[in-house]
């Protein structure tokens, strides 16, 4: 029969970087009891995003976050909104080129999501943040 | 018991810039009679973008338009397919780098969008447009 | 009746560029037997993206490629892991500024995508590689 689970996982980030959260988004299926399903994730945020990438070698996050901080650097005088600082509005711009909202089939009661992919929360901001991400799971036990 | 609605909203843009779309969604939602789903919005374009962004202050909005007339210019001599002007090919990677569509949960009723987020048609091109943005909610009623 | 179909897709990319599966999805749509519902497609990797972009003329993807390459150029000495070659970092950095899952509404058996939308796999690497996405649907016969 089809049925749904609806939860918030709250992740505390230690500022900018990646936060692995895989593991959290498994048990939330594990525990929805869907064996065939969708899965989505809604980050709460505009200065934070979520990111499905490559989990074997931290270098590729460390080039991230060099990739983005030359591409939109803090501090640009080209920004207006600076009242929470100058990794504020680079937060907000980092968030629009990434995505705030993903979605994963479901298999067999595990997320669809390839050998190296893993997902994370994506922390913008140079303070560390407590981040809401929804988890909506739509599916059946069988 | 499951169910699902599906709809379109014709929305008028005034060219580039931000329109803001949460009541109307809120609006589907609610016409859906659906207090636990999900919410999938589609918009039907190749030069506009769905935006999930801060609501708060309008410099936010503005900072998005500045940075991202730098980072694809309208008139780049890179550009071939300049078939609709100058601004035709921009709007593309716009799009491309942004979204066009976006997955959103309801609980009790309403889309789960955290307090600064809003949702946006974001228009790339010059000139106003009519953009259609397919609204799909599957959910129950309780 | 709610029901949901799940498959596989795998895409054979001639290297970097675009590969077009609307058919293809259309068809795994057709062959669920759904009339209304959600389609979800999910890559799972990490060097190549999906994308819904202009399904007229040729010229947009090639300028599509040309900004990326000047976005995100193969061999930048910014980045560390070069593991697998100089278009490596690249093609997870391209990645993560377009995206690797995507929902559309179905109405009367048909993706709802705009008259100008397409499908594609957009392959990062240079190489050509297999590529999979995850289709999943659910919705109604009616």
């Amino acid at each position: 029969m089809m049925r749904q689970a609806l939860s918030t996982l709250r992740i505390s980030t230690r500022g900018r970087g990646f936060q692995e959260i895989t593991r959290d988004v498994q048990r939330c299926v594990t525990q929805a009891d869907v064996q065939t399903g969708l899965c989505t994730l809604h980050l709460q945020h505009t200065s934070a995003s979520l990111l499905i990438q490559e989990n074997a070698d931290p270098d590729v996050r460390r080039d991230f976050e060099r990739f983005f901080a030359r591409l939109v650097p803090d501090g640009d005088p080209l920004f207006i909104h600076t009242a929470e600082g100058e990794d504020d509005m680079p937060a907000h711009v980092r968030t629009a080129l990434t995505t705030v909202n993903l979605s994963v089939p479901v298999a067999e009661g595990r997320l669809c999501l390839g050998t190296w992919q893993g997902l994370y929360v994506w922390e913008h901001r140079r303070a560390p943040h407590t981040r809401s991400v929804v988890v909506h799971i739509i599916g059946e036990d069988r």
